[in-house]
């Protein structure tokens, strides 16, 4: 997705660690106008195919999940990071591992709101290592619904994470991959 | 706001302890398409108002507020309850203390995405003691910008947070004023 791609070079910045810094427009400030058109990229690669649900992963997750829906026309589902006295009992759960924080959580979606009568599509901003993906796909597994595919905003393509998911037969789209980046020079390599 | 009045009494779900479940549409499960309602109904109810920011908190913030953000067609600023690694260290933080999880959190909003020149909507899904709207306020003063107001979907009117953002000044909007509510009758009175 060009104007993605556009805007990851001139708003994007890169730091010590392979961090990709993309906060003045996707995960931290959001530019809502922006999600429109990603919104419309995303219905366009999934053409065709049956979507009751978008589901997603506090907290980043959701702006881009919400405005993707409104393009979709369904409800969206959030997965919770910890149990809340507002959750009732019965919920889907796994453990994720999360690369941003260094630390495991567990993650939970109310049996309620996922079923075998769903067919979901996962949507986030981000992908590294793909282990809320897994946690996303294990839920979605456990509720008998049917996974439709995964829509990324940005993948970061030096991580393992999308290719693992493409080996398992997920239909993964992800707008922008980073092949490669360099800290010095500012320059970033898409596949 | 009638049609979310008319929600809350249809699936929302009393519980012990003065909880208002209602994460089957708005924060947990969301229905993108009431959102967009009630995004249409905070314009109307700030008509006039010159806004370049809605500022909400994460988790469940940010999905109502990118939704009522298209309608302003401004971008969207959450709050951070904990410092990432992804966040740089020049911030404007407080602290506050949340009914729901019975702890106090560190809020953070990086600086480069808020300052005197921006004029301030605060949105967020809930307010009870209004703790959270209270450190988003404390983060645009310190921030040098203009708090044109605060939209909340719902208050809950029997406890103290609302009314306390009145009595300071804030042009305060709430689309359901939940007066009281009774567990063993499911009987919902809004202001």
């Amino acid at each position: 997705m060009q104007i993605l791609k556009d805007r990851i070079r001139k708003d994007g910045k890169i730091r010590e660690g392979n961090v990709l810094k993309v906060d003045s427009f996707l995960n931290h400030q959001m530019d809502v106008s922006l999600f429109r058109e990603i919104g419309k990229e995303f219905k366009r690669r999934f053409e065709g195919e049956e979507i009751t649900k978008i589901l997603t992963i506090e907290a980043s997750g959701i702006g881009i999940a919400c405005v993707v829906a409104e393009v979709f026309n369904v409800p969206v589902v959030f997965a919770k990071k910890t149990q809340t006295k507002n959750i009732a009992g019965d919920v889907y759960t796994t453990q994720v591992e999360s690369y941003t924080h260094g630390r495991i959580y567990d993650i939970i979606v109310s049996r309620e709101f996922l079923g075998p009568d769903d067919k979901v599509l996962l949507i986030d901003d981000f992908m590294a290592n793909g282990k809320a993906m897994e946690g996303l796909i294990q839920i979605v597994k456990d509720s008998g619904a049917q996974l439709v595919g995964a829509g990324i905003v940005i993948e970061k393509g030096f991580q393992p994470g999308g290719d693992a998911l493409r080996d398992q037969g997920v239909h993964l789209e992800s707008l922008a991959i980073v092949e490669s980046m360099d800290e010095k020079t500012g320059e970033i390599v898409f596949r």
